[in-house]
């Protein structure tokens, strides 16, 4: 088999973020300069430069940005360019100020703070393409660029603009096609909301969470296509001159309201905005969540991803400042990011802002201009990638687990939250961090996707549902699969109306349970008894199930304690064709969950190391050059142990970052990485 | 002496709210008949559904209704419409845009979440009366309907609309003539802020607290007096046609800033919307301010009175939902509703919404209409119910014992927070749950009511105070009776401006004591001796008494501890004329008022039983067909208790719910009911 | 040498604030009666009384306030009359509305509460500046009328009307001449800030402080000048009329954003409104940010002051009441002020209002008109004033300590807030309150003050900084002086743009270090080592330092504990020419801080007392007849103690103000105070 050269953007590199025009020009090449030395490969510009580029409507002005490439592409420096449309210019606000959203409340968003663009605005799209046309015309030969990142950081304004409102109305309309349908999908006979003519149709006036479920649901789908058919404007406009350059998003703070697998739809790759919190206080979650961003990062196009953002000093700005990053931080979460799938890591940023309102969003260089100790972990950091890349490139994550993750569910759940405690992201992380705690390789991928290839599959909260849905997971399932299933699943069609049939709705078949009453738990606990006499706790929420009477059920937990349901069934599993579901009827606590993952693997022959110590992390990318295991300590203790169950074997001979030999046993410093060929 | 056959509305029956136009219409029928196997007689309908009743502007489509109601009709089971004016349609305020109330802020309150109408518009108005006259006109003749409940849930919205601009202004000049009397009246010369022309009277603008506090009161006041004219609008319409139907309203969640009084004047009995808070957090206090609520739905027309909607599972719309309601819950507070004076209880709902906002306020039967616990339990409560109707109709309660409540204090006192823990509410919940601990039955009525027939009235914080106010009560003192008054009583006049007198002002006399100084304790809290030799804590406030110097006067609590009026009088008992006064100038812990008012009961032949176990709670009905004691234990703990004092002997014999046979003692499970013949 | 008078605003005297158009004028001559009984010298009137002194556009009536100043004159009792621009009246915001400032958010701020005017309003300019004209005119010869207050309170309301926004333009235009310069100063290519046109320059829209923070401090610094500019409109109407009476104004609530410092620039003398907290949670902290207060007041003009309003009972209006003070609370408080340099006090208020919004900001008398506690205890401290004013004239406070303070800083510092628990003005009370602790009188001086005389001079966070600043504190401590720096010390320059330097920039060279690095430690702690062994606790957060390597420099102490920089400088003392400079690295906790405070107190010689005990105060106002010390107890435990180091025997023989005899030793009970001629 001929192997397949890797593409420019699956390179493993290290880069940074730079902005040429917040500093005089005189200092650039020594910037250049230090960059080359420091191992930088990649530089970010362009984002926010509007006003550079374009300082007067139709006035262009790329003199400034031609200089500030050429003096990388001279020095062997691939260049992603931003487009600027985050940040309209003062001019373009000022003579056609549809550009800027409405805000819920009625007010405008004003220039100021960033981001003050309406998706729907004509003239944003217009003037954005235009801009973002310019710039592909002028740089689609230039050797030094490779790729594009359209906008920065995406997310969901809530803009009730005329615009909006008229886009929101055709969104409607295209989907129900008459008011007849649209007020009986969306039963809008509740509260005398029905519609009479189309023109009453509107954003949520008011922004009030408390409205039509239907309706606010749509609404939130209406801004994800709104989203991406703006960024669509962009692919087309950059596709026109650089059909060769690739096109990526800089995503950014899941979970975000926006459904990151339709905006991810037309790009090459993803990437994130990767900002670990630094503060001794989330020391114990934050390797967690991280790694969970991560993880949702490479799931949004099933691929490696850049990070285009790394975490390079201290963040403040929208806040006080956080910690400093403290020695060996910067080095083991960039190693994190590859671990899990990054090729292209860019720092943010070369050096701290003197001007504008992000100062103290610290770089890896201070204000001062000093080269300091964080540029010098980033550059021992580069010489250590720039050493194994050869490994690396063209490696990947290939997971026997996935967890399901649905941005129709997180909003759904927005909209009506179930209880006090009960929260879809942080649910999806319990899950995960079990998996993470355990070792096991773990993608987090669309709910719509295929499930081909995954021997375990969580979906957690499935509450809207339709038959694809149902029938998809019931037939991995009865295909052999183990499925797992929770509370608050099939409550809903996909317009956001309940069903009426016993829960978990179109699952019960393949769960093997009903749901006979329930109890939202809310801030109070409720007692698991298993089979092991250990007691657990659950909480959020308890389903009361009756298990479908035959063979293949078996209850592995019931409740206990003095709910007036001590005894019913509270977790179920259930044979069903080749395989199994498993339905949790209420969110056990961490320990009874790896517990129960740590069986399943070790039942279906899922890779896993046993539990890991505290801030301990792994990971395998595998590729046709070999597969290579990361370990990471991202706590903030030393830690010695050997790997358990099927990595038990894994830590023997020689360290690739380190040299060192081993023979079983690990010791890593708070922040320290190994990594072995497996 | 013939005795009076009972009115309609005061048969002791059970009851669902019901929206048939949220379900598809193959479904009516099959509700129909299991409602009437579960015992239903009363179904409420119509509430919120304009847009079905008048898709357009002069549509009218009745046919729908026509169906649903004759569906009950045909099973005996009696109707009562609400109409639909919360929920004014989307065609109304579209063409209609008067009908929104503007916000405080100065923003339009949208539609979207129910209650947009603003109670001065005239289209709302005018619209509003006209589809109430055509219900009425089509219904009046209709076997099964009986009664009707106005709008829904009224509150207090500070519209600041044009036309509450103009109410407003012409209820001020009616109210005081002449801008020279207004402005001294409500003494606008502080900051300047005298008018100079009647057009300079406006809503408060901005909506601050902060203003001029005889101006925010008689805002309130003008806005209490317009909800009662936009109901009247509808009463006289109703009333054309529907003469002997009866006309109530839905009130809900006291405390409402709402003058219920007011409100009430008009209708044939006041409805209440019952939800007792179902979190074993609040099981402590709960069912002690589910108490409070019916006495004082009691209080509003000094009569028996309906529960409209009754909790019949776990609510969840505009906040996460609760937990759900235990077995035995739901029944036990219907059966206290009864207890205190509910003739018909109407439970909400019957089915959980599909559709729309409200989806997760649970109903008697789930989203999967598979009937389960709780429409059992309410099954067999209506059989219960059904057997002792013919005791319990035509009785009520006969209490010796009354507290005053005020909206003017109410609104007063939220308009100058006296301290951080002073609240009027919460005060009256203290002096309420004492009495309700003791057993003593206690009716809440307005402050202006006569007060016949009482032994004990307990009238804390009249703030404002007038010569008739302080005439009544000083002649209740008089003439035998025992009048409780506390700190805070005779600030103010009632326009809010402070009387130039040592306080109680007006009560100086009756009650033998002035305030030589005070000290508004916050959230600190002062020591009381006593003669008991006991200490207690005194909170919130404490006024420095000095007692009239004759022998008529007795010093119950001084004030101890460090602070620096230790020594000087706290609590005062004063002989005046037949009765006495008590003045309470610190707001005593809960066993200090217990104690004291066991004591008042005692010196007074006020029936009562002692301290009771916690939760548990008794009401007396009282009629011709004899008299009935209710027990129940609204906790969550088993109790086995004998009653204490003038109730030592009631528990004997057959229980009349149970069938059980006592002999003074009685054990009640968690949500345990008895009934006995008295 | 002759003696030069004293003027007469520089006499120590007793005085209240009265508002007579609150008050039936028939009571007013018993009013005054009691106010010369009371040992009232001074009344102040006239603010808040627009409409009464002017009831229409252009109708003067001054028959009322002259029958009550002739009142006041005919006792020779004095009158300061205070300008009533603060409240405009109706006729005048209806027919005008450019009075009402626009709000951040976009609405109008409406009349109601007080303060509703825009300074920058050309309407309020010119009808504020004709009635103080008027005022001015009719007054100036009156022989009891002695002084004006201006307005009341300033404070900065961001307003957005459009003249705001104009004059902001021609401020910006006027400062920065050029777009171009604009634009490169503010750093405004950030986020394609820049702006094309002067048009496009506004107030900050939308109000978020997550702008360009040069914007914003300039935006700032623009409404220190408006106001001060609006004062200067009525301080020329005045003089035109008045050339020798006093101006002055009643500033309060400090840290105000408001520059004092600016509008103190043409001001006879500052004046206080001093409302110390009267809870006993806030006893610990009260008396030391009080004295702080006092001292920021003394320093505004650099001289003695006065109290405009001194806390005469609870305060309750814009919140719930406070505690009442307890007895001796309010001599002591009164005490305290005239201790660090008030002349003449003057309670708020005589009387507590009976009507409008501040009813229950109580006066010396109580609504009933019963004179009580509290006026005895105003009238017995107005006698003690009385008696010991012929020494206290002339004197005041000479303090070889100053604490510099900017509302640049304060402002930069708001704008981006450094970490959660860094506050600039909380740290300032930190070190005013050691130095309190200790005895040491301390000047709190505007930082652009020349600093002869003073031996030690703390410096804490300037954080802009610019030549002029850094060579005038380079040079006292050159010249000898001891100059203390703490962290975020030359970050900037003044126009908030981060400097291309190490830190702390300008004064890297006196401090003798340099910033190696930092961290923003937020809400975490660091270990400090020190030489004696103890170790304390570092906050908020750590500079990393180098020390100049060279004899000149001392480490003080280290970092400790687990911090990843350990054992690096914390806090360095660098001997600089004659003098020396502290460089804090970290904000120590109090008791390191009394204890190098002290050790720096022994080494210069500055008079000191060694460590208090808690709650106690030391003042010395001296002056030709002689000096005296002022001994305070202002906590609520009775304090037993000797002073120590060069206070040692001070407290000897008999105390001026009970005439008792000591001999080194003194008790005081709470809100006790003695007077020593020392």
């Amino acid at each position: 088999m001929q192997q397949q050269p890797i593409k420019k953007y699956e390179q493993v590199r290290m880069g940074v973020d730079y902005y040429p025009e917040h500093w005089d020009e005189s200092i650039w090449e020594a910037d250049a300069e230090l960059m080359q030395q420091s191992g930088v490969a990649v530089v970010r510009v362009g984002e926010f430069a509007w006003s550079r580029m374009e300082p007067r409507e139709g006035e262009f002005d790329f003199g400034w940005l031609d200089r500030a490439i050429d003096l990388f592409g001279r020095r062997g420096i691939d260049v992603v360019i931003g487009t600027p449309t985050h940040t309209p210019p003062r001019w373009l606000t000022d003579k056609y100020p549809d550009v800027l959203p409405i805000l819920p409340g009625g007010g405008v968003f004003q220039p100021g703070v960033r981001g003050h663009r309406c998706f729907n605005s004509r003239s944003l799209r217009r003037f954005g393409e235009r801009i973002v046309g310019k710039l592909a015309q002028r740089y689609a030969q230039h050797p030094a660029v490779i790729g594009w990142q359209t906008d920065n950081e995406f997310g969901m304004l809530d803009s009730q603009s005329p615009q909006a409102a008229e886009d929101f109305r055709d969104w409607v309309y295209r989907k129900y096609g008459t008011l007849d349908r649209l007020n009986r999908e969306w039963g809008t006979v509740v509260w005398s909301g029905e519609y009479s003519q189309w023109s009453e149709v509107t954003p949520p006036l008011g922004g009030s969470p408390y409205q039509n479920p239907s309706f606010l649901l749509d609404f939130a789908r209406f801004q994800w296509d709104t989203v991406a058919e703006f960024q669509a404007g962009q692919i087309a406009a950059i596709r026109a001159y650089c059909p060769d350059h690739f096109i990526t998003h800089n995503f950014h703070s899941y979970p975000q309201r926006l459904d990151l697998y339709r905006v991810g739809e037309e790009l090459d790759f993803a990437s994130f905005d990767y900002y670990p919190n630094t503060s001794p206080a989330k020391a114990a979650t934050s390797p967690y969540s991280g790694a969970l961003s991560l993880d949702v990062t490479r799931g949004i196009k099933r691929k490696n991803f850049w990070i285009m953002e790394q975490l390079s000093g201290s963040p403040g700005a929208w806040m006080p400042m956080w910690r400093m990053p403290q020695p060996g931080y910067i080095r083991a979460y960039a190693w994190q990011a590859i671990a899990r799938g990054a090729d292209t890591v860019v720092h943010f940023r070369w050096r701290s802002a003197a001007i504008g309102a992000e100062q103290f969003w610290h770089g890896l260089i201070d204000h001062s201009n000093v080269p300091g100790r964080r540029l010098a972990e980033f550059a021992s950091m580069s010489a250590e990638v720039r050493r194994l890349a050869p490994l690396l490139e063209g490696t990947s994550t290939d997971a026997k687990v996935a967890i399901l993750m649905s941005h129709e569910q997180l909003e759904a759940l927005r909209i009506q939250k179930q209880t006090d405690n009960f929260d879809y992201y942080e649910n999806i992380k319990t899950y995960h961090r079990a998996l993470t705690k355990l070792g096991i390789d773990c993608d987090v991928i669309d709910w719509r996707q295929p499930l081909e290839g995954y021997r375990l599959v969580l979906a957690p909260h499935l509450y809207l549902l339709d038959d694809a849905a149902a029938g998809k997971l019931s037939r991995f399932a009865a295909d052999g699969g183990t499925l797992l299933l929770t509370a608050r699943t099939g409550v809903k069609n996909m317009n956001n109306v309940c069903v009426m049939q016993p829960l978990p709705g179109l699952l019960a078949d393949c769960a093997g349970v009903t749901v006979r009453e329930y109890d939202p738990l809310g801030s109070d606990i409720v007692r698991l008894d298993t089979a092991d006499g250990e007691p657990y706790a659950g909480s959020q929420w308890a389903d009361i199930l009756d298990p479908v009477e035959n063979r293949q059920t078996e209850v592995l937990a019931r409740y206990g304690g003095s709910a007036f349901f001590a005894g019913e069934a509270a977790i179920v599993r259930h044979e069903f064709g080749h395989g199994e579901t498993y339905y949790l009827g209420t969110h056990p606590e961490d320990d009874y969950l790896r517990s129960l993952l740590l069986d399943i693997a070790q039942a279906r022959g899922i890779v896993h190391a046993g539990n890991l110590p505290p801030g301990v992390q792994l990971s395998v990318r595998s590729g046709e050059s070999g597969a290579y295991l990361f370990v990471l300590n991202l706590g903030r203790e030393t830690r010695r142990f050997r790997l358990g169950d099927t990595y038990a074997e894994a830590v023997q001979g020689e360290g690739l970052l380190g040299g060192e030999r081993y023979d079983g046993e690990i010791e890593l410093a708070p922040y320290g990485v190994e990594i072995f060929r497996v």
